[in-house]
């Protein structure tokens, strides 16, 4: 009698919790003879054992696995194909009109190029609740995938009134244009307390996510499958800088890329940055990769206020590589569509789970991610080490290789951004966002060494712009 | 050549996952070839499949399994043997004090004995924060096991420096008594406002437990693994009731159950509540089961001022018992050591796992559960269907039955509880526990057929005494 077993395995945790479950035969722990061994299950283990320990385990780096697959095994891309658009469009103008603000159109966008896979719209309850609680959705096969931000899309009573018993809504943007249409519909409670506690662990006032999206939301979600009629776009000079994850997987292939380690960024590049993103990438080919690329990623959606523009990070980030301070041979700058929750260790999760879709296999994390003081009290909202650990924890994360880093602090010795070291903490000096901007507000040169020239001049230009524009009479103070 | 795999298969959920993983022969559908096949894996599947078909499935219960291991596979048991004491009693005197509240005492217990398996202490930082987010931990083999609450113990700035750099403390009970041993501490910082948010999704004043609990402790978490001196008693004419998991796995393979189904409540038990337990056992016979015995199971911890004190509690289950409105053969009455949080969906994960932990491999669940009122607003604080639906998706919780089940209310023209019928929502009062307790307060019946006379008089006995004891002058108006 033959029977055949191919257990299909994706990544590592689930390579070793499988094989923990096994008991199999010592023999299996050796070598060669299970490569011509015709059961699958074994050499199938066996070949990915094999990706395991190569390239070489001699760098401190542990490898997990060369590329990535998308969460849910599948990309998802929800851009309706051109030859369907005018059916699509005929048939949303009969569905009644939900109009989306700017940033839930950035969420159209993150769901549509598939960030967010295996996510195939907005939220309906299931998937909302599993998020707040659970951080992670259960796929049907049993598998897990990490979801730790409820992706959803507010209406109104009106609305809801509007939309009656229909069972697909057109997606309306800002601009008054046709986006899309969700369908299969779900609505239901918008608990706008226990959706920010559960999310940001706090509900004191001041959150920006909270007031700029939140609290001017309907009190109802609505769900559902959505289907983008064209590739959203931002005509602001930056969209050939908006690769999807299609996009930059097909660039990773064309690079012939062998690891892939992404870097989350809101904030312009200084030189202790630089440094960290050099250092992966000499370990990972100390790891033995012969070809490991940075995907330099800063975000392009909704930031606070006081953050600096995307269009001026963007120009900062050109002049670091300008600069020669990253090598452009081997980064790739892309914006990630996604806006700016900064709800620390939740939000962290999401920022590595969106890059796995794009096809990063290594993910740097820093110190305090996502996080931000807290709006009412002299803290930081979070501690700063919570972010790292539980990324490191995340289910749905395991197979991605998390690489916390040390922190870089500006060395007055040495008159270089280097990696902080406790034994002469005395020699080094810390130079936050706050105080950095401060610098660039009044004109002053940070120490030499903390950024390239010519990306600090963007900066410079840029808060001399705010300045001229926002406070005239000031700056005639100042220049008289 | 020959291989051996076993799968060690210990739940339906990890079942169906395994086969789906697994594309196996059609002739694997199909019968009894398999039971001579000495090739482990498959005949081990199947013996699951048997036990998933048998009893048969006539009825409309999806039966998941017969009786269930505990989380972690092995039943947790912190009790100090006896013959270790006395030398563990002389290593706690050279360690530092921690002294435990009544409420840290009751944690103490609920560990002790297992019912949070495979927790072996105090959570550290890392159990905290997965806990805290994802509602579960990641074991070591990969597999997860379901751990919602936090389950810590709070120290202050001064015990914390009084500590110092000792690695063991000794436990301390609220009557001076020393209770156990803490080893291998990690202290770690107690972000309150986190804790409650992500706890019970606001953080609002006026929660029970959190003032009780969380407002009052120190700033400092401490974890670690647990020793304990001796059974925890209380010496209250309950400690009877007290049935460890243990005890209870004991008597439910005495009686020789095959299948347990667990009913928690912190309310007298009307007859709303018979119903669905009574009816429950019907489902189950009917799905062929031939001894499903009930696990009533009050919870014993902490509970706010207004609900009905444990002792109360207890006599109204004897007399539901005495009065036959449920049936003492199938019937197990036990107390739950656990204090009660109020935290609804996500409180009513660790009341089902903790019973899973006790070898109940059914869990009835119903509207609202662990819910209450809003403590600054005009609302339930959770969506009354929130409960079941977060508990149905939880993680860890897949190889648990979980039985939602109708609401009751009372038919006012059978006159007696009865399953809701929306066609006929005129005729069906609904009894909140507010009610009911406004009824025995004031002396007066609720309807014939609410609750069994023998219970109720137990409730209208405790008001009484509850006036006679408060409010005198007020008692002297009244009957004057």
């Amino acid at each position: 009698m033959s029977l055949t077993i191919r257990l299909h395995i994706t990544n590592t945790a689930q390579l070793h919790s499988t094989i923990k479950k096994c008991h199999y035969s010592t023999k299996f722990k050796t070598k060669p003879i299970y490569h011509s061994n015709p059961f699958a299950p074994f050499l199938l283990i066996h070949k990915e054992m094999a990706s395991l320990s190569s390239p070489s385990n001699k760098g401190s780096l542990v490898v997990k696995s060369s590329l990535i697959e998308p969460d849910g095994g599948q990309l998802v891309d929800l851009v309706v194909p051109e030859i369907q658009r005018a059916a699509k469009i005929s048939d949303a103008e009969t569905m009644p009109k939900v109009r989306l603000t700017k940033i839930d159109l950035e969420w159209v966008h993150v769901i549509s190029e598939g960030w967010a896979s295996p996510l195939k719209g907005f939220m309906r309850e299931d998937e909302y609740l599993q998020s707040l609680h659970f951080n992670c959705l259960r796929m049907k096969d049993g598998s897990v995938v990490n979801m730790s931000l409820p992706i959803v899309l507010a209406i109104d009573d009106e609305v809801k009134e509007r939309i009656g018993v229909s069972n697909n809504v057109a997606l309306i943007g800002p601009n008054d244009d046709l986006v899309g249409i969700l369908r299969s519909i779900e609505i239901y409670k918008h608990n706008k307390e226990e959706r920010i506690a559960r999310t940001w662990g706090t509900t004191a006032p001041g959150l920006p996510y909270v007031e700029e999206v939140i609290t001017p939301a309907g009190n109802w979600l609505i769900g559902g499958d959505l289907e983008v009629l064209q590739p959203i776009k931002y005509n602001d000079g930056l969209d050939h800088y908006r690769l999807s994850p299609q996009q930059l997987r097909k660039e990773f292939d064309k690079r012939q890329a062998d690891a892939v380690f992404a870097f989350q960024l809101r904030n312009p590049v200084h030189n202790g940055h630089a440094l960290l993103m050099n250092d992966t990438r000499r370990r990972l080919l100390e790891s033995g990769y012969k070809n490991p690329i940075l995907l330099l990623h800063p975000l392009g959606g909704f930031v606070k206020a006081d953050d600096v523009p995307l269009d001026v990070r963007m120009e900062q980030h050109s002049k670091v590589l300008e600069d020669g301070v990253l090598d452009p041979e081997t980064t790739i700058v892309a914006i990630f569509p996604s806006p700016m929750l900064y709800a620390g260790p939740t939000e962290v999760q999401w920022h590595a789970k969106a890059r796995i879709n794009a096809g990063a296999n290594f993910y740097i994390v820093g110190r305090d991610p996502a996080g931000m003081g807290h709006p009412t009290e002299k803290r930081d909202l979070y501690d700063p080490d919570h972010g790292k650990k539980v990324l490191s924890m995340a289910p749905g994360l395991e197979k991605l290789n998390i690489l916390p880093f040390r922190v870089a602090a500006y060395d007055t010795v040495e008159k270089k951004m280097a990696f902080f070291d406790p034994s002469r903490a005395k020699d080094f000096l810390f130079i936050s966002g706050t105080k950095m901007r401060t610098y660039a507000r009044n004109g002053e040169n940070p120490p030499d060494g903390f950024m390239c020239p010519g990306g600090w001049q963007v900066l410079v230009k840029y808060y001399e712009s705010l300045q001229a524009e926002d406070s005239p009479q000031k700056q005639t103070v100042l220049s008289a």
